[in-house]
């Protein structure tokens, strides 16, 4: 069997903030035999992801661990697809989850199982405590805001409209992050969910309380600007003995069934929303990439091909 | 009974760097009787500590978890004394130790207990594994080498003269500290023990390795120069999953008495070196606290007192 692939490159590396023009769309024929030991799939959800845009720079802590895109190849990343031929019999199929299949690269995919092992086992959330989560629009910072909230935690996110948090802010219309987060959280942040980097980690760590922790999910501020580090206070590192870590969703690859699990009765029990932002087409691909990085998606953003 | 007790005070706040000038010695004089429920101490030997210089700061993260120091008021500080008279019975004298009784302020006291309780717990090293430690020279840096080496590290050091260290280097010399770590540790740091802040934290997380470990105890050079901040990639820190902890000596307190019957074993046994820098007389408080901050100490800094 022979099918035309289509797929999406760059161009070139990216190593700022990305545009539609550093991508392409390309095609190659895929042969499949049933002496191939291969499977041959059909695409329907693609996960559009932020750290990618690191796999696209010229150099990026990030390829040791996942690996670089390069230019004019295929780009690796997570989706749902059909089995169109399988010439591997050991694996079956599983088409009975009964949640959109889209849920898949996202809530139910390494979304969920980023923000669940996140906050769950890096922050190691105490009832009571209170919550900041940056970046709380993305398809992780929407679901620790969430499971924060389970958790019996006070809430504050950079989402504008509440999903149920304590309270949210606009970062892009504060002048003064420090003072914001200090009116926002008179009694100190206990735990951060880190997706932003540079002047908020900043602001975050100056107003964190001892023992506070800081997991350390992303900087999507300094993916696009290298120049814009975070330059946070030692001394609040040591006199309030904060914790950073950072992590990959990869770290919780043995949990996954048993986070999955969890999240799975929450959905069913309606006690998290499931939040989308779909693009349609693989054109689409390289317009939903760039609109992450202008903080234009809600939720999850991931492209549905017909 | 009256006593003159002679003292040294800050003439005023100090943000920068210390110098002999900020401070002057005063007296004044202390009553002591049977009922005053109290104890009469003649200090012997005073601990000469850098962190004490962000308590005299106009404002400082420290002030909040171990006190402001007040100009024109006595410094409170870690020391070893001689009962002169007590009103408190219930506490018994241990003169038993059969270590100099200057051990008790630097390796058997607060230092010895940073040292262990940084190194052991929160840096949990495994054998083999690289060290880095910076301001080797100082009195908790000088006893985490030794303990690294006794946990089958590898560590390489700032301190020029090495302890027994598999490598050292003096940060002054080096004109790129990036490229200077990567010569020193060709496989990457596994283990940092922070002391100094500033472009060392930024060299070290740049070096280091996956699943790496950063026990911040202090950062000196920050201490004296609040722009000098550190402005670490957060890259490095998600990629390579680092966990970089905050923590301070009075953390270790219940392990105090522990930790002490390790070290002691250990010194008696001749497997770490103590060692000492120490100026006499209450006037040289000043100069030997100022002498800190220039690195011109070798050792645990204390000020013998006749």
């Amino acid at each position: 069997m022979e099918v035309e692939n289509r797929y999406i490159a760059v161009r070139h590396h990216v190593d700022g903030p990305p545009s539609e023009d550093d991508f392409e769309v390309k095609s190659a024929p895929v042969h499949w035999t049933a002496e191939s030991g291969e499977v041959l799939v059909r695409n329907m959800y693609v996960s559009i992801d932020p750290g990618q845009l690191n796999r696209m720079k010229r150099h990026s802590a990030s390829q040791q661990s996942v690996g670089a895109i390069v230019p004019g190849e295929r780009i690796v990343a997570h989706g749902v697809g059909e089995v169109l031929a399988s010439a591997c019999l050991e694996y079956e199929v599983d088409a009975s989850s009964g949640f959109p299949l889209s849920y898949h690269v996202g809530v139910l995919g390494m979304s969920g199982t980023t923000a669940y092992g996140g906050f769950f086992e890096v922050c190691q959330p105490q009832s009571g405590e209170k919550v900041f989560v940056s970046a709380a629009s993305g398809s992780v910072g929407s679901l620790v805001g969430q499971f924060a909230k389970l958790a019996g935690c006070y809430v504050v996110d950079l989402l504008k409209g509440k999903l149920g948090f304590d309270d949210a802010f606009n970062y892009k219309e504060e002048l003064d992050l420090k003072s914001a987060l200090n009116k926002y959280f008179p009694d100190g942040i206990d735990i951060y969910f880190e997706n932003v980097g540079g002047e908020m980690l900043e602001a975050a760590l100056a107003n964190m309380n001892t023992y506070g922790r800081v997991a350390v999910c992303g900087a999507i501020a300094e993916y696009t600007d290298p120049g814009r580090r975070a330059a946070p206070g030692l001394m609040d590192v040591v006199y309030k003995r904060i914790a950073l870590r950072g992590f990959l969703s990869y770290d919780f690859m043995t949990q996954f069934h048993e986070y999955n699990a969890i999240i799975r009765n929450w959905i069913r029990e309606g006690r998290i929303q499931v939040i989308e932002d779909v693009s349609n087409g693989l054109e689409s691909v390289p317009s939903a990439f760039a609109a992450l990085f202008r903080g234009e998606n809600v939720g999850k953003k991931l492209v549905k091909l017909p």
